[in-house]
């Protein structure tokens, strides 16, 4: 089998032994920016409020497009919940008129004809589309993702399967601790800070910077960023940036917090287990064994 | 803290209870599909080479434009090994000529001026662009990668640091066995020898196809996919598919293969093996005094 490897681990003296067949074959995979831009949504029924869920997270304007009696339950909740972020169209899509303004194209209608009409439209006009019915024709794909604030993860097999993506999903969401999202926050509020604080832009400055974000980053677990506060930051940036180390985080007069990760029941992990019940019970054998003799000798 | 919600779990019922100010925030993770496109790669520095890396993944044919005095160690090998896929312009960028049958522009340049003309132009023309120098004009932005094969998982903290984003990559990659970008393809195997066998297009056909295909890969771990050949596969549809059924991976020849993962290392598992190590030993020491005291109280 021809394995694909990953080119950016391949380090320049290795380039050599890399096959041509070995490349390729993937997508590539990017975060595309909607603030404030315009989304068409066309259908309205239960893909296209899957639809809304994904448009809803990048702060776009959303255009819902489709016959008021076509909307199915989730995509009216929608509409009447949010009626500043979701504007309703209520009407087929009819032509070119209904692309004006708009900077992204989702259809997910059950009419094929209309939908590839659409998406020969955006294509005449350079819109991304992304046609639920045509996979064959779309600008892009989207992949089971995961999200916890502003950490944002996806995964993509390459159209090998839905239920598959979703087990490694699942393992990847086991593997989270679920204080992620919330530890990112409070590094980009640290961060933000520590710019306040050292505005320089000057390169020196900025590697400085850079520098102990890393040390701090590396030296921290992740969940040790949860328990910062506004005034535990100042201390953090006072006690460490400023003397240039990286304090506990006891010193700044935060708590290390225990958390809970789900374990993961693999074999090497219940080998460990397994392996270290076992030296335990020998060692702890061993040594009673040894006071034992220890004393009978003396007697 | 207000914290962010993924919208696409919330039910319903629950809908009502969403705030304004948990939505948004994030970015649209896609997987961009540009098999036979034409991307346009301004540069040849170190970013550059990482682009070619990047791009090189998605089959799409690369102009990769730079003086090539300025053209760094990396992006000369890769020019140098892969002529086919790279297309070397011995020039600085200079116009709008320059993006003639360009779908995608990525710069990597010091020029900060050019850069964002570079951007101004692919705005006028709707083409995707990247400015590594420019983060908020891009269209979109790269992120923390992993790939296995078919396998393609992207992480982004939007923006909140890289250093925060390498330490989740590596808490998702020491999760991972590393078998299922090969158990990925081998199930994109079965799924088009399944189609080939029974290729009736009809609803009740293809849901009855999927069902199977849901139930082999909840009942089979993903590693048991990689010890499926083309002869087991058959196998596997004659004794499952075709019977309604999912046969054990030894039903259809394979042997079930022991796998290891990186053993995570985080306080839950640390506490957990000090617990096991340490009631190992306790039982041990018990075990070896009640057999000396029971010894002695028979002399």
């Amino acid at each position: 089998m021809v394995s694909l490897v990953n080119l950016s681990k391949v380090t320049d003296k290795h380039l050599e032994d890399i096959k041509l067949n070995q490349l390729g074959g993937g997508s590539l995979l990017i975060a595309w920016q909607l603030k404030g831009k315009n989304v068409l949504i066309v259908g309205g029924g239960k893909v296209a409020a899957q639809r809304i869920d994904s448009i809803l997270a990048t702060d776009a304007h959303i255009r819902l497009m489709a016959p008021l009696d076509g909307l199915g339950k989730r995509s009216r909740k929608l509409l009447e919940l949010l009626p500043d972020r979701i504007h309703h169209i209520d009407k087929e899509f009819t032509g070119a008129d209904d692309l004006n303004g708009i900077e992204m194209v989702l259809t997910a209608i059950d009419d094929h004809h209309r939908s590839l009409e659409i998406v020969q439209l955006c294509r005449e006009t350079r819109i991304p589309v992304n046609a639920a019915d045509i996979p064959d024709l779309c600008d892009f794909y989207f992949g089971a993702q995961i999200r916890d604030g502003p950490l944002q993860i996806m995964i993509s097999t390459n159209g090998n399967g839905p239920r598959i993506s979703a087990i490694v999903k699942n393992r990847i969401s086991s593997a989270l601790t679920g204080y992620e999202g919330h530890a990112i926050t409070n590094v980009g509020k640290l961060r933000a800070m520590l710019k306040e604080r050292e505005p320089d832009t000057a390169v020196a400055a900025s590697k400085r910077r850079m520098d102990w974000m890393t040390q701090l980053c590396n030296e921290w677990n992740i969940e040790d960023f949860t328990v910062l506060t506004e005034d535990t930051m100042k201390r953090l940036l006072e006690e460490g940036f400023e003397k240039n180390r990286v304090p506990a985080i006891e010193e700044v007069g935060g708590t290390r917090k225990q958390f809970i990760t789900s374990f993961r029941d693999t074999p090497s992990t219940t080998y460990t287990l397994i392996a270290c019940s076992t030296t335990g019970f020998l060692i702890g054998a061993l040594c009673a064994a040894s006071i034992f003799m220890y004393h009978s000798a003396k007697h």
